[in-house]
């Protein structure tokens, strides 16, 4: 009985001890923080073929780069982007100062103007922002994600560089090539013309325009319910401005504005809608009045808006909300927003001197992942690397040749790679080369060596000719300018 | 005296109103955080130039690159750098996960193959990574800084991918051309065999690296009482190290050590200078041997090198501590480091799979205070855009007029800007011609709308030609081909 006792509690102990090891190989979880990803290569280069696209065509409009670091000063973003502030990272203090990441790049461009008294520039900017929020990943969205912003700051004439704004979106958009999109303008101006003439209060201005922003995820009931029950905004008005935004249209819509009732005697109302009736006739002069439609239930979540809104929507995603549906809707057709932010650069300004902005921010992780769905499709070969040639050793005990052969390709800018191991396999060296798409292979054996010579083979067409070595870097750039021009 | 005695009350109150509206003012500090900066245009344009040189080298070797989030969960990065570890950032916890920002992108480049099983991979990542150091920054350092990150992983034969790295490095040095540089070279193995011989105990090596790894920012006396009173190692073993950490030299000196009483009998130490008799030999194959040279006090701060460690040192930048001085000693020299590191995927690897890897990290801060140096220094105008037309308004009211224009050249893929006022005065649209370094204007006015005709300006020569509407795009194209081939 003894012994079984002793037996049971040895077991036991076994049993906890093997728990414990358990335990210790689970706690350690290996992935990245919630909501964000990596880029794997093949990413990473269609990455770069966005990035391309997108930095080419705001140079071709004249546009100048910064940067700025990744966290800010909490109090810089401090009151800048009203109901989202709550999804702002922030650092933990270590007796320094307050820190939080940056929430968008409008922001920190506007603290640059004001930091270093700038009144004119056309930048942009390209970089990583973060955002608290509840991703919907397979979606494509993500806390940490890239915007593309472009921005003209300066005191000049109305809707001119707004109306290069919207060219710029069509013209990313359209060579992107991601399918058919639609860009909705509108103006604040107009907005808070409406909210006034249904009789909201002034304070209560920019928390309808946040019920109103949720339009495009959810259904106007929805949207009625928050602004009666939680922003305690008067229901008759609330069902005054159900009607004015459903509408959307062009040139026409603008003109019977101009004429209702309610709005006529609002100012406000009355310079947004000629903000806007300009803004389409310069839309028309740049070719892209076509892709754009002027939409009352558009109003932006940010605060800082001032004066035109825009967002452009790609149309095979739009998002229609479907009733009884219990999943919470996502716009993931929108890739591209902004508008005028005139009094932002004044909130930094110690004097309040103010810069007048307008600008869009592309927000391409959609455009990615439109892209990479494309890539998988297509039975195209996506190279991840640009190797130009790979150095084989045809026998054993050649890897000091090919370190030399390797040197001389390098010196002459010839992007080259040879195998990692003393004596690799012909098999493994040629494999390589099929599989990374390298056009062409130098060979070097025992005779070649005897001969001062190399075998040079075109991968695809296993086509080979021997080289003299002192021709060898002739010869081969003569033959990828041929593989070129052939493809 | 009532009356005086009021004035006195009233002129306090004024005073400290006063003083109130200043402290209101002063309270907003509009600044980057501590050890951050801007980029302004000038500087992403030599920053851009450098990172080209960088990537055009990183992919003629054959490398893909990746990207990761700029934050990991904490415990990614706990226990991988020793005593740097305090300086990392830490996010505010928010009932989520504890993050940190990445400290390097080595760790998060080892997370990454562990958790997609990765066994090789030829990658490259440029990226910055946060470090709450105490910045000097008038000589480059700053908290938040780049690096470029260059690393092969794999199970290969010795050597042969570690010399690339060396070659790599001595490339892009050479091509950045900012002067003469020398690769310091050691190995993890001999330090380890270097201080059993002298008498270390096992559990201090890596402090005791840590201390001789400050032997470029302070002196031997320094290192020598940090040893002995904070790491409580016997003065006889650090007299002992003392000895070894002057020596430098080549292959000679290896020969030398291989034969070394202390050393012979210790295995590691054997295993580290043959290494490294091995990575010279390769060295000289690809003709960098004059680069590199094998330095004993070369030790690396962090605690995962296990093999040949690198540090690439400008010359004319090389710190020689100074006797006396208070100031904190800086290695501003130092423009590149890595090593090799085959136990820090097995750290996340949940069986202790081992991938081993050996990389570079260029740290180009310092690069681009010399490039902006440089830029200053020389006369030559350094372009921020790259505009290459701007069509300009000889009269008033032709804003739709150019508008319609850079609508067609924007559409052939010209560089167009155009002023953003209705009627821009004639000297303003020129000077901006000027000062941008934009290189041809297109003119019109009433008479040239009347004849359907451009005037083309060649900003350089202020020489005109008159050119038919419908050959305006073909015009510019042979313009700018012309021009670009006299520069």
């Amino acid at each position: 009985v003894l012994v079984f006792q002793v037996k049971q509690e040895v077991d036991k102990l076994l049993e906890l001890k093997a728990q414990l090891g358990d335990d210790q190989k689970t706690k350690f979880i290996l992935k990245c923080p919630k909501g964000t990803r990596d880029y794997n290569p093949l990413q990473m280069s269609i990455r770069e073929g966005v990035f391309n696209t997108i930095i080419k065509c705001f140079k071709r409009h004249g546009a100048e780069t910064i940067d700025t670091p990744v966290f800010e000063l909490k109090e810089t973003l401090t009151g800048k982007y009203g109901e989202d502030s709550k999804l702002i990272y922030d650092l933990k203090d270590q007796g320094g100062e307050l820190l939080s990441l940056r929430y968008d790049l409008t922001v920190p461009f506007a603290r640059y103007l004001a930091m270093n008294k700038i009144t004119n520039i056309k930048r942009y900017h390209i970089a990583k922002v973060y955002r608290r929020d509840n991703p919907a990943m397979t979606r494509g969205r993500f806390r940490e994600f890239y915007q593309c912003d472009f921005d003209i700051a300066g005191q000049y004439d109305p809707m001119i560089p707004d109306a290069e704004c919207v060219k710029l979106v069509a013209e990313i958009l359209s060579q992107l090539d991601i399918g058919d999109f639609v860009i909705k303008i509108n103006h604040r101006k107009l907005l808070d013309g409406m909210f006034a003439a249904c009789g909201v209060p002034d304070d209560k201005f920019r928390t309808a325009c946040s019920a109103v922003d949720k339009l495009d995820k959810t259904f106007w009931d929805d949207v009625r319910m928050e602004m009666i029950d939680e922003k305690g905004i008067d229901p008759v008005a609330v069902d005054k401005i159900g009607e004015f935004v459903k509408l959307r249209g062009g040139i026409d819509l603008i003109d019977e504005l101009l004429q209702n009732e309610m709005l006529k005697s609002k100012k406000e109302a009355i310079e947004g809608l000629e903000d806007l009736r300009l803004l389409l006739k310069y839309c028309d002069l740049y070719g892209v009045l076509d892709k754009v439609s002027f939409d009352l239930s558009l109003a932006r979540g940010l605060d800082y808006y001032t004066g035109v809104i825009y967002e452009a929507v790609l149309k095979g995603y739009a998002h229609t909300p479907v009733a009884g549906s219990e999943e919470e809707s996502v716009s993931v057709g929108s890739v591209a927003g902004g508008g005028r932010y005139d009094g932002l650069v004044g909130m930094f300004d110690p004097k309040g001197k103010k810069v007048p902005c307008v600008g869009v921010s592309i927000g391409i992780e959609r455009v990615f992942s439109i892209m990479e769905s494309k890539a998988q499709a297509s039975n195209e070969k996506h190279r991840t690397v640009e190797t130009e040639v790979y150095v084989v050793s045809a026998q054993k005990n050649l890897v000091e040749e090919r370190m030399k052969i390797c040197r001389e390709l390098w010196d002459a800018d010839i992007k080259t790679e040879s195998a990692y191991k003393k004596n690799p396999k012909s098999l493994d060296q040629f494999q390589y080369c099929e599989y990374s798409g390298t056009p062409l292979a130098v060979i070097i054996g025992t005779s070649e060596l005897e001969q001062n010579v190399v075998t040079l083979r075109i991968i695809s067409t296993r086509e080979e000719k021997e080289v003299p070595r002192d021709r060898m870097v002739e010869t081969i750039r003569e033959e990828l300018a041929k593989l070129s021009s052939a493809s």
